[in-house]
């Protein structure tokens, strides 16, 4: 039996956390949490020979350079441009063997228990050898209303059927769904055989399957990169797994998994990911916080003195300054700012 | 009958308003309310001829080049070191003829009316040339905790005599004197004659007159500088005028004066003097408001981007940061960025 093959997505414009991530350096290769890039941290989770096979990862060309710094012996497929998750995924299906377990893996998460998340991996990947589509279903802490949500239906050996996806719920909603219990936050990582899923994206999308193919027969290998032809990439119509295989399919399984996710989507997710102090502070660069609680200060440089805030985010970075309540942090991509890069 | 001499204190360690304030270029020094800085618009409130003398700047060595390069034809008295208002005010009374009219003036105060001003000037001025040492009353607007007030006693011409200074008071005494009437903040301006207030400094601080008038006795003249000998000087135990003259003599009368005054002593009283937007919003420098109000951003370059804050200021200067409360401004003096400059 051959190792579950880590499929390392790399996408996402960096808004969310701007003025920190950028455009030109997004969120993925910049070590947020720790020593590691998210990136970096996404790779060792998976290193393990003994269960993984090497990574591949699909990223975009202004990526490369990242992609090829912080991971120089992984293959990469390189979109001709960003077409959402379930091309992504299917030309990393087209590229490895039909038997292949697929394991993808967002690469800005942050998972603070690798053991949980190992043995989430092995029992998605049991499944998806049975021919199941495997989602990871986070354990929700809180009625997010940013995350879509899993039903878990019957149970599985490892796992469960997945009853139904639930699109972002509003907070009544999402507040009843803990309630209830038996629901999930879909956290992006999936786990399939590639025929699996290349089967399911025929049935249920046939143009972006006949697109992604052709993308990947008319492409070519430059060492341990690939490229997709790009004109036949253009044509896909992109759209998320989501929505395009995993609510489609009948075969929808998850796997649970409560090993401290994050998926840093935001300035105070990012704090919450970070140890603070008995203040509830968390301060990365100079500064002096007087009367503070809850406050988030990150500086590349300046010193940050704050005074008597409670529940803030203060950023400084290349010339940049942000400050902005907990709740205001949702808007953040919408600064001109982050627009505007 | 010559015009009233304006006598202007330079003094202030520059940390209310750090981190745009310094040391080394403190509060008198700055534009901060419209393009004139805080001491040239003292300056221009006297600078009508028909009305006042050409002033007396009493200033420290360590901000001289300020003064000479804002007020290039003042006569400067340099203090050798700081010795409070006392003996600042009396270097200049000796400095001048006996029968001369001084107005004291803070050099770092803000006042929107000089029309207001320059009532409250002639009226001082008037009951000073009758041999009364007259305090500003200023309009009290709110129980301000941070001033000291002056209970009006008995009408005088174009004023009333003092009933007596109250020190700063706590917020239910302030709130009192606001509710009964008849209490005025003492704002640190002043009229009298230099012979009555050297006088009365003689009769109340011997020790201290004796010493200013050594000091000014063996003083050399340096063109338009003057230096009070230093080592005279340096006798001095150094108190306010409020406390060495007006709070003991029995002649101190009070002049009200209603006319926009603020000492700008934080950043709060700076975001009141100037102008806000409809949103109670003051910017300075480049910036994004979203979801704010009654925030104060002053950034000397790095663009500020602010969401969902209330009552706050930002301030961005010589590589500084400073993000506040407005309750929280009255520490700014004690961070560690302030003290240690």
């Amino acid at each position: 039996m051959s190792g579950i093959v880590p499929v390392i997505l790399c996408g996402g414009s960096g808004t969310r956390l701007w003025p920190r991530s950028r455009a030109a350096k997004p969120k993925p290769f910049l070590p947020l949490v720790g020593e590691s890039t998210l990136f970096e941290a996404t790779l060792l989770r998976c290193a393990d020979s003994a269960q993984f096979a090497p990574p591949l990862v699909v990223a975009g060309a202004a990526h490369l350079a990242h992609v090829e710094s912080q991971a120089p012996t992984a293959r990469v497929i390189v979109e001709p441009e960003a077409k959402n998750t379930a091309a992504a995924i299917a030309l990393a299906a087209l590229r490895l063997p039909g038997d292949a377990v697929m394991l993808v893996c967002p690469s800005d998460h942050h998972i603070a228990d690798c053991e949980a998340f190992a043995r989430a991996a092995a029992a998605a990947a049991d499944l998806a050898r049975e021919g199941w589509l495997v989602a990871f279903g986070i354990a929700a802490k809180s009625p997010e209303t940013g995350f879509g949500y899993i039903k878990r239906g019957e149970a599985l050996d490892g796992g469960y059927r997945v009853e139904r996806f639930v699109e972002k719920p509003d907070l009544a909603t999402a507040e009843s769904f803990l309630a209830e219990g038996g629901y999930s936050w879909n956290g992006g990582l999936f786990a399939f055989r590639a025929d699996t899923y290349l089967e399911e994206l025929e049935t249920h999308r046939p143009a972006l399957a006949r697109a992604v193919r052709e993308a990947v027969e008319k492409g070519r290998e430059d060492d341990a990169r690939f490229h997709p032809d790009a004109a036949a990439f253009a044509r896909i119509e992109g759209e998320s797994v989501d929505y395009a295989v995993m609510e489609e399919t009948s075969r929808a399984a998850m796997v649970p998994a409560d090993m401290g996710w994050s998926d840093i989507g935001n300035w105070p997710a990012l704090r919450d990911a970070r140890g603070a102090d008995a203040d509830g502070n968390v301060v990365h660069g100079p500064a002096e916080l007087v009367d503070c609680r809850n406050v988030m200060v990150e500086s590349d440089g300046p010193r940050v003195s704050v005074i008597g805030l409670d529940d803030v985010v203060i950023v400084v970075d290349g010339g940049e300054v942000l400050v902005t309540t907990a709740a205001g942090a949702q808007k953040v991509g919408k600064l001109s700012g982050a627009v505007n890069q």
